[in-house]
């Protein structure tokens, strides 16, 4: 990864703004753009970043609700890693109370995904378990948070690779904490659930998961998965799933259509945002790092040596 | 399968009702269940048959709306084949209007199973493409005109064996007929949908067919599996998966709790009942077999010979 000039962006189209980006978030998915395994949707900027924040410097035709000068953070199909970006402003979030603007760059992407997957495609319950694997990164600092404040009765377990994370997934509100590394989750969580199992899992390995999340299902179960680190091919035991009706589900944030984005943000907006101004949900930063340290911050993600959100300062 | 004399019921329980058995129906169940694969559900009568039409011999504690004489039909969880069952009230349905008391035997399953896939865990939209495999079969030729009737702007895509199941599937309402033997689905249904392939598939082979069902969903798309005709395990492709968002269920009617079963039966009673009183909705029934000739008529199941349902007088 290089920094260097690049063309002046064109003017923002109608429902667009411009941004002058303070901030943006490391993504593990930039991970893979980088190496050339995930390239932008069609149309999109070939420059890394998911999302933002930022200051409103340019507002386009048919734009309501945003001025000039407001402070803002923004979910992006890319471009975040450049001082400026346009963005369709049905992706555009304020920045909430309490929080820096610094800070609010590593939100978006998080609770996007954590709202259009647990909450509106799983459907988590009050009452339910939950199991989130990765329960240290920025998706599963974030999940945790925001299934405690939104489904106080659920109960919550979490999976991470050291005994420092697994504090820290408790201290959010998990209420089962698993070491991936020295223990089996599936026979963890069905003892501490009386042999119930997950009604939902939230799962970022894919592959190497898929017939460990899948017996451990509940009837009814949901797994969803938003990532594969652990390989894109696995094995379905349909045996398994039918006679408890579960579902497996993958989904990603990035190449949804523009009218999808706009409908999960403006949920995010009513439903999550909240609780973030409350201080209920409270952004995990791990660090924040000049761009210039770019190749460092995506060493740490790659390592898997950090918690919750690496943050990059791009023109703050 | 032999038949023989066995100890009377006992009185019904609370909620139930004693049904004198008029008739029956084959699913593909029962010959898994006659061959040893598929045992009833704890507590379950291991007499088989999953559906039944007959009249109320006994009202049990607590049942209110139905009396004895009411001619009715019944999804059960076993003993179908015998002359008496008893039966969870909220499992009965009136036999609709225009229907002979015979052939509303082969309804409760396939109106149960196709209102609780299609309808509710798939949620077809109008305008949806909608592929189902054995459009034939009893379920097939259910689903084929209950989509049409509920949905009419879908489009239904519907694979058989021969000429004369495709012609019956085209009859019935589908847009589009695939022979499974000598066509290839996925590039079929690509080509008849400019390319956007199937928002729902209802599939009966489970393993065999997993990949190419995957790899035909469209954007958002909803595979539900409730049928295992072709290999309980299969591959699952999660990045063929995930850009489109798209879900793989697994479900089956007969281990579901008792709670959800009335609840599907009531909606099946408000939703589907006046479609078929209506005429919009038919019994397919292949043919009508008296008890005694239950070898041939598994027989003719087993071998596909047939298009829509094959009933048994058991003593009508």
């Amino acid at each position: 990864m290089t920094w260097a000039e690049v063309p002046d962006l064109p003017s923002p189209g109608p429902g667009e703004v411009t941004l002058d980006v303070v901030a943006t978030a490391v993504n593990r998915a930039d991970l893979l753009q980088r190496q050339g395994f995930y390239p932008p949707p069609p149309g999109e900027s070939d420059i890394i970043g998911l999302e933002c924040s930022g200051r409103v410097a340019v507002v386009g035709p048919g734009v309501e609700g945003f001025a000039p000068g407001d402070e803002v953070c923004a979910l992006l199909a890319g471009g975040g890693y450049a001082t400026r970006v346009n963005v369709p402003a049905g992706q555009l979030l304020p920045v909430p109370a309490g929080v820096s603007l610094v800070d609010a760059a590593g939100l978006p992407e998080v609770a996007c995904t954590v709202y259009s997957t647990v909450f509106e495609r799983a459907e988590l319950a009050d009452g339910e378990v939950f199991l989130v694997h990765g329960g240290a990164s920025g998706i599963g600092t974030f999940a945790i948070q925001a299934v405690r404040a939104l489904r106080p009765a659920a109960v919550i377990a979490a999976t991470a690779g050291s005994a420092e994370k697994l504090a820290r997934c408790r201290e959010l509100g998990a209420n089962i904490t698993i070491s991936y590394r020295d223990e089996d989750f599936v026979a963890r969580v069905r003892e501490e659930t009386g042999g119930h199992g997950a009604d939902v899992i939230l799962d970022n390995m894919g592959a190497s998961y898929l017939e460990r999340n899948v017996s451990l299902l509940a009837p009814d179960g949901r797994l969803v998965v938003i990532g594969l680190q652990g390989g894109i091919k696995g094995t379905l035991n349909l045996s398994a799933l039918l006679p408890k009706r579960g579902s497996v589900h993958a989904l990603s944030l990035r190449n949804r259509p523009a009218g999808q984005k706009a409908r999960i943000v403006a949920g995010v907006r009513q439903h999550v945002w909240p609780l973030v101004a409350e201080g209920r949900i409270q952004p995990v930063i791990d660090r924040v790092l000049p761009i210039s340290d770019v190749q460092a911050a995506h060493r740490i993600v790659e390592e898997l040596g950090h918690v919750g959100k690496v943050i990059l300062n791009v023109g703050g």
